[in-house]
């Protein structure tokens, strides 16, 4: 009996170790963004069913766990509110420190409201830079204004 | 006698909302881009002389509060560790959410190491489109890498 | 010189008390509803000039604090993550017990994605009970679903 | 041995998984609204025999599980004070934003008091709309006033 | 300028030293129980015009703070979620040792509901004890029972 | 082999349910109060050797469980600093919101010093009242006063 | 206008070191402990009204202040949970490393209840070392058992 | 396989309470005071090999959990940063209430440095006492001073 | 089945124990300091093919295990944001002493920027002193200027 | 009236960036080292009689402050549990990643103690490298044995 999402997620995890699977030759497998890919594969995203069943396939999941990669989960991958992972820590530093300044520049191009976390997306690339390579992210939100009522 | 660099910060924001000055004016005041410019009005950088004199001008600072943004900040934008504005919230969420698949997505192409939130550059812009114009943020840091020793 | 919004904030909230003004009246005076503008009042929504104009007259506000309330304000109006109010108390506690339930119906009605805290509306209404009268609330927000990328 | 009602909440979480149960078609075989049942069935309310037993038949429950259905639960259905999943955040940061608010209208209509979570119901409807359809949510509770003594 | 009901507060229990005014006597002048005219003039309950005018007498209060006496305040009186002060964590230490027991036996002798925290009396007595006098509270509040829907 | 106390509160919380035992059935066969002989079978209070027995009985313990019974526990009930519970919290809530007329009270009749929470009882009744019936608490802990030395 | 104990204890401190007053020549002056004084100097304790003159006649404070000595203050003397003082935390660290030690030894020769904090004495003395001096405390708590009831 | 000093702990409690063994008999047995012994037992010290050996027999551990008990262990043995076991509390309301008090006075006797919470030790005896008889604690700590370098 | 780096940690800290295996005779065998090596046996760093099946074969560490060594882990080795154990607590009251000290010698030496903690290295050694032993600790991180763009 | 230590420092401070005071030439003029003298004038050490009025007279400081320089401070520098200025975070992250091996490999030279935070001294130093420079930070602190008693 699989009684949540994370168990599935761990089980995802563990045969990645154990086969040597790549995130992005899943993302080719079910032909979407390796972004998204994993995201799903980690617990974050909701399958389809014939998405469901490709991951299944690569990671010798049983019929239960891919009635459960189709069911949407409690979202929020990280086990602390500020994360102690010094990768995933730079991120948080980069809301701490340029929090403030990313909400005036929003604000000054279009007013008051936010930046989608949902309708959203994210491209992570290498950037070849002869002083040592980069990472860059591409984020792409729409912005929904707050509306008067 | 001002006591930190919060207080100057302060007396900015205040006279920015009182004259209507821009961020972007300041920016291109001072020749650089809008979103280090902000961040470091918002008390996150450190400003050369020649800035800060620029800087003091736009906002009728003393010399006193000149001579304060050229001191290296306390940085930290946020009054909570999770942030409550919905704004700010969103990136945090983005960060709770994607943060084990950026972690995944970089180790996967890099290796162990992070990315850098020092050497670091950030560009927001409008992206128009016709189901609703989106914010474009691009991030850039430098990969680090871990060494053994 | 006003630093921060919650200056005007707590001008609007201290004249209210000295002169008995009511939020309804507020609201009709700017002509939208008494949950947007008193939101607004309390330093959580961006007024425009002739909104912002309106409200300074009622609330004897400087041209300084009326252009305040046209900038757009850091968000949260609550001093603890969990707030002690036993008026707000209730509504955490909603949040709290009845969270997930809210979240597996939105979604087995509409599949993956959130309801909107921005393109969102709210009514607050007495509804007459023999049994004691009753406290009733609209809340409308629109679906936004998380697409795949 | 059962030794708590989370235990059941997972054995009902994962037969619906399995068995593709709807929480919609358990209310209709007890008979009540779909937001009663879904919090029952998620640990929140405590049901009367004949509902235990319906329920227990739909998710094939042993004796001692359909007996803890009866027992009044520890409610709070949120693993943090501050919900990470962003739907219900949503929900958080209406309160956080909008507390203060709702707080002043009530009291502005009613006098002091609070808005009962126990006296209290909830209906989750589609709305909708042709800028995309919208969750209402209308909630019910009875206002009871603080007395003096 | 008045900006908050702490502030009134302050006033009352300042001149409350300076002055030796005990509760009992605040408590004969408006004619309520000592219990709830402490926790009005401690800043947690709403006085009405009258109550507020002799309470305005009794601590040489302004005609703004008189004002301030009759809006409902922002509850909770408690400067940390876990008191320090030994009186008050002793209360803190009852809920926490006898929490569970309270449950179950109200539960027990009512069923699924709560004791009211609103419609609520609570008289605290000298109780005279050979053995060293205690401390007699008694607590009654209206059971709320859950409802179906 | 047993190594806390909360297994055996978790055999005996289990065994309630499955066999429908009532704690006042409980407090009978050992001849004390209900309230303290609830808190003790839930893990906060110590029983003797033929207490413990008594309760070995009637919740089918095994000897190493009814040993445990009679060794002093780790003291605390609630899982979280603030309780989620609707029914617990209202106990908190009356601490946060008289916590400091309490304080003020005592120490207007007796002085400095504290009521007790170990020299203490606590008695929990039904009490009938037209408007719908009311929980009853009494609450008797002796005055200790603190001493200069 | 004095609000709180705390200003009091702000001003008794800053004489303290204007004028060079240590807390034995206070604690001579009003006839009791070091100990006991010093926490009462610091806003933890109660004086009687003939020492809340001899204190104010050594700290100069005005007849308001005094009054103030002699109410009884909201108690708990450091800034955070866990403090960051490095004298005061080897304290914190002791009953983390030694509590359950405690807990066990009292249990073992005085059966269930706690040591008390109230009818409490505290005595601070160098104790002379070859190896280097050391700071003996003895602590004095009167046992007080659980009852049954 | 043992993976933690904690599983040792939980055995020798576990057959403490199963063979009714007093920790003032562990401590003969080893020779040292019953306050280290009981901490060292406890998983908060390290035994050297000739005390492991004496406590595992004692308590029937198997060969590696012998080993277990010369390792150093990671200290600290409270599950929560403020404890919530009132005997233990009252030693952190002792730290809270007199911690300033005991900073200042070793600071008033020894000048700026700690008392030590390693070179240290703790004797816990019962003080007969017509009123009730008393817990006595002696702590004796070197204190280590601050150097300038 | 391994679903964490975890896991793996507890398989080599118990096997260490159980064979009594030094860190100093790991990092022999891998070729690398033994901090480097300490770290990464505890699960904070990467370990190549080769390092990974050697420490696997001191160990007795299954293929899956060895392939989860040469995974990057989550980092962060403290299971609370303040360690409680003593040696660690003093590493943590150094940041919170030290830490602003170190802040500004840092950039009055080389300017706004931060040592790194990734291209970094430490270096752990007794220090040989007639008034007792001391640990003397390295530590080398890489400067990284912020740079305005 | 100077209340507080912290008053002295921000005195300090805001002279240092008025007259552009190094904190080496602090250093040099009362003859200590660097850090120490900056964590002295930081708040975190007690000056002597000459060493403040040294210190006074470079920041043109009250003789009441300069009597505040030379009485024990309250330590502990950060604003935050976990700091988030990106420099002391990276000494945080430091701890929290290397914390355990750090531990391991004191253990293992010296066996059950700790580093001490008081005999201590810390000298950082620039350490050319033609990758880019580095910082090289010392700690020396006495290693203290955990006795038996």
């Amino acid at each position: 009996m699989i009684s949540s999402r994370e168990e599935v997620t761990q089980q995802i995890v563990s045969t990645k170790v154990r086969k040597g699977i790549k995130w992005s030759e899943v993302a080719s497998a079910i032909g979407l963004s390796k972004e998204w890919t994993t995201a799903a594969c980690l617990g974050q995203m909701t399958f389809d069913k014939s998405q469901a069943e490709t991951v299944g396939d690569i990671f010798e999941l049983s019929d239960e766990a891919i009635a459960w990669l189709q069911i949407v989960p409690y979202k929020g991958s990280l086990p602390t509110a500020v994360p102690t992972d010094p990768l995933i820590y730079r991120w948080y530093e980069v809301v701490n420190v340029y929090g403030s300044t990313i909400k005036e520049l929003i604000h000054e191009e279009f007013g008051d409201g936010i930046m989608s976390a949902i309708d959203f997306s994210m491209d992570i690339k290498r950037e070849a830079d002869p002083k040592g390579d980069r990472v860059n992210v591409v984020l792409s939100g729409k912005f929904l204004p707050y509306k008067t009522f």
